[in-house]
């Protein structure tokens, strides 16, 4: 079966998800279906207005400490955005838009690391298409597509799905009816899509 | 070096983690010190007046299907229980009271089990001694130690220092200044203490 992975471009957990699963998911046979969407609306409906990690400062400190010890235990490279959250909409549109491109997944991995181990802009369009430049994509013909009502519709589509099969995070990974969020629960959702 | 081991007796994820750390450490050679605290202080702080799984409905569902998940792969005894949260403040009381006794955790388990996978009241007096007497204690003789101001000011003071070392969550997991929440960084924590 497949496993679809959620990943929202702010999420700093998505950053060692994105760049570990398609080599995880390899090894047991089972095919990703990458889901770009946005937690901005759901954070909104539960009254937040900013990511919970500032919002709760206690969660935040730890959260920051904590993705530093995941991605050295992975190897995942990694170094402090100095802002937090960056808005990760234009990139969303693209991968939501592209999402079966043979260039997506390596276009995600380009915009975590660019976020999360550059510390670069990822909302500007020049890194955007740096990110698809470099994934082997062109980004003249991309940008424009992603930037038309129909791309827009398409990821406001994604997030409303998001939330009516329950996700409230991410990274989160769905086999079936099946939910399981945080990178930490990226095994188990690759074994049950193995088995079944 | 030690493993301090936070936990609270409303707290669902603290359950397997209450249920099997000791086992784990031993393993290891690891001394685990038990820390009974109140969440409940630490979430008002944030701005709760409920369990964020009831305050966020979406987390809340999520939170019980991957709850019966965890302790179903690790063999732990679970019901969902009919009422949640339930108050954990008399068992806490005596939790901390008498941390370094020798029945002090298969107590701590005894009130775990009867909370989620007995579905019994253990804000109880009843069920706490119940639990007491299963653990080796003597009820009649460590329930009036409970009710003392000294115990009571004993759990104000553990969770002040709860708070002030960061933890904002329960199960959390302390190694010296190294901090880790969730029973998903059990072993992690274990790794660490285990090293230093």
């Amino acid at each position: 079966m497949q496993l679809e992975f959620w990943f929202e471009f702010a999420s700093t957990y998505s950053h060692p998800a994105a760049q570990r699963i398609e080599a995880l998911a390899a090894e047991r046979g089972v095919h990703v279906a990458w889901r770009a969407f946005l937690l901005g609306p759901i954070f909104r409906e539960q009254g937040w207005n900013d990511s919970p990690f500032n919002l709760y400062p206690a969660k935040g400190r730890y959260m920051w400490r904590d993705l530093e010890r995941i991605c050295e235990a992975h190897g995942v490279d990694y170094r402090r955005p100095g802002v937090f959250p960056r808005s990760g909409l234009l990139a969303a549109r693209v991968a939501c838009r592209f999402e079966a491109e043979r260039w997506l997944p390596e276009f995600v991995r380009r915009v975590y690391h660019a976020n999360f181990a550059e510390d670069r802009d990822i909302a500007s369009e020049e890194v955007v298409a740096s990110c698809l430049a470099a994934a082997g994509a062109e980004p003249a013909a991309v940008l424009p597509q992603a930037a038309r009502p129909e791309a827009k519709a398409a990821l406001r589509a994604r997030t409303e799905e998001a939330a009516r099969r329950g996700i409230f995070g991410a990274p989160s990974f769905t086999v079936g009816d099946e939910l399981y969020w945080g990178h930490d629960r990226m095994q188990d959702a690759l074994s049950l899509a193995a088995r079944t």
